[in-house]
């Protein structure tokens, strides 16, 4: 079994207006001056289980972001496998 | 200056239907049986400048995970703290 950590990003280019509003409240609401710069993604962890190797626990993860877990246009994505027990 | 990796998830006990229905499309209509479970949080980087050493950013990311980025009542947050370059 397998678990892909999974880290979807918006791409440079694109403006995070939520990215922007947490990083105001962050500096002038609760006053920590020392932060310079914010970013904001969504974060998946994928049990992925029945496949033959890393390999294949990799490609089957980049299938699922492309289909649907990242906006390829807007966002861009970056994964970590992990095996959790030997696959079966 | 340092980089803090911020993990915001929730708590075991409380469900998440967005990722329950992201799951299901995975599952049912990408066709991925070999997905059996999917977890779903949010990713911050956060850029600190100005502090003294690691502790002084981790203790910075504590308090402003507690006071805002994290709902500590639902979700539960990890960090890692890197080091971008020696700290003036």
């Amino acid at each position: 079994m397998y678990l892909a950590k999974i880290y979807v990003n918006y791409k440079q280019s694109i403006l995070n207006p939520e990215a922007q509003a947490i990083k105001g409240a962050i500096i002038n609401r609760l006053g920590y001056d020392e932060v310079n710069d914010l970013k904001l993604g969504k974060y998946f962890e994928l049990t992925i289980d029945g496949v033959k190797n890393k390999d294949e626990a990799a490609k089957k993860t980049d299938e699922i972001c492309d289909q649907l877990l990242a906006n390829v246009n807007m966002e861009t994505y970056k994964y970590e496998i992990e095996e959790l027990e030997a696959a079966k």
